[in-house]
């Protein structure tokens, strides 16, 4: 399989589909086809061929996708079946809520480190992880193994540590910092931005016919 | 124009164009064919036209959309020109970071209240919020007209406080905790797993030749 540039729209369906082709694995079921792998997520059938193309044959013309196979594929393809280790720089409200987050571990991610700037937080334990003093980094980035550093720092520090993380191997960030991170072109920076996760909201709130809701709309202006 | 069921999956892909087209807006572009919107989102053409069909017809034949038109056309649809009140159940790391989280508020939410049900935690401030015993709850989503209620406690004690939301008539769930939710139809819960934006991580880490990137897989098995 020659690798070539995939559009990250495209890695994020993968993961869509495969979470997808789980739940129809534990279901025993056995095959399915572009177009109704298509409509369970909302794609047609042409862009689920398109994504999955990617990455060479999958399926047989007129038989569909053997969905054990294709599901063991894209692990592998999504590099699902290894495990990384995580640091969490940034102890405040959100730092130490991402260190004992529970969803982490179950897709392979371990937070076994975390750092603070600020001395009244270091060797402040959250969850079995001691706040290590932010200097300590690039030491434990090589002897923990890091592959992924988490930024929960107020957005005006968030450069620095990007950098820090950076110059000490670290080649993808997760920026919880309402900030734009400058790193060089090796390095995968994903912005959270928690309030996509309301956002589809104001359309039902919006539309209570679809539901008799009630509208609540503080104001029409913002 | 008529109301229809409109795939969820459609709805976020609208708040993807929404923002494509405000970044061209804010270049002083005028127009865009389907397939030139679908191709700066990674989606084909009929992705595209399909999506925006349900809500009647855009755009001129030939001469694509007026991006001016379709952005504010999209705003309304989806509600992004109103503003709504936001609560938050649970005053812990996670909720106290939501509590304080900067980002929402450029989205038209503001979280206004917020609810723990320890008296440890009852009348602590978090940016100018104080937490309220979360007794006071349906009293306080009739005052503030709460639309939206952010889970934000352990998986044992979500469904508890879900339906105290639900019996005050918040219509809108933003759950946090790791647990599956049961609420009415007319009900909608987004669920928030942060894991989410970490796991395209995991394809880059398995593709170091796609930037020259050290392998730092920890285990092959997790």
């Amino acid at each position: 399989m020659s690798i070539k540039k995939i559009p990250e729209s495209t890695i994020s369906r993968l993961f869509v589909y495969l979470r997808e082709l789980s739940e129809l694995s534990k279901l025993n079921i056995r095959t399915i086809s572009s177009s109704e792998l298509g409509e369970r997520v909302n794609l047609n059938d042409a862009q689920v061929r398109k994504d999955l193309g990617y990455f060479g044959q999958f399926g047989i013309s007129g038989s569909g996708y053997d969905i054990n196979e294709l599901k063991a594929a894209l692990e592998k393809i999504l590099g699902k079946d290894k495990t990384w280790n995580v640091a969490v720089i940034g102890a405040g409200h959100l730092g130490s809520a991402l260190i004992t987050y529970p969803g982490f571990q179950q897709h392979g991610l371990n937070v076994v480190t975390a750092f603070d700037a600020d001395v009244k937080k270091i060797g402040k334990r959250f969850g079995g992880i001691t706040i290590q003093p932010a200097g300590e980094l690039p030491k434990a980035v090589k002897e923990k193994k890091i592959a992924i550093g988490i930024i929960a720092v107020p957005a005006k520090d968030a450069q620095e540590v990007a950098n820090s993380l950076v110059k000490s191997g670290v080649e993808c960030i997760l920026n919880f910092a309402p900030t734009v991170l400058s790193v060089p072109e090796n390095v995968k920076v994903n912005n959270v931005d928690l309030s996509r996760a309301l956002e589809t909201f104001s359309y039902f709130l919006v539309n209570p016919a679809l539901s008799g809701r009630v509208n609540k709309a503080v104001s029409g202006k913002k």
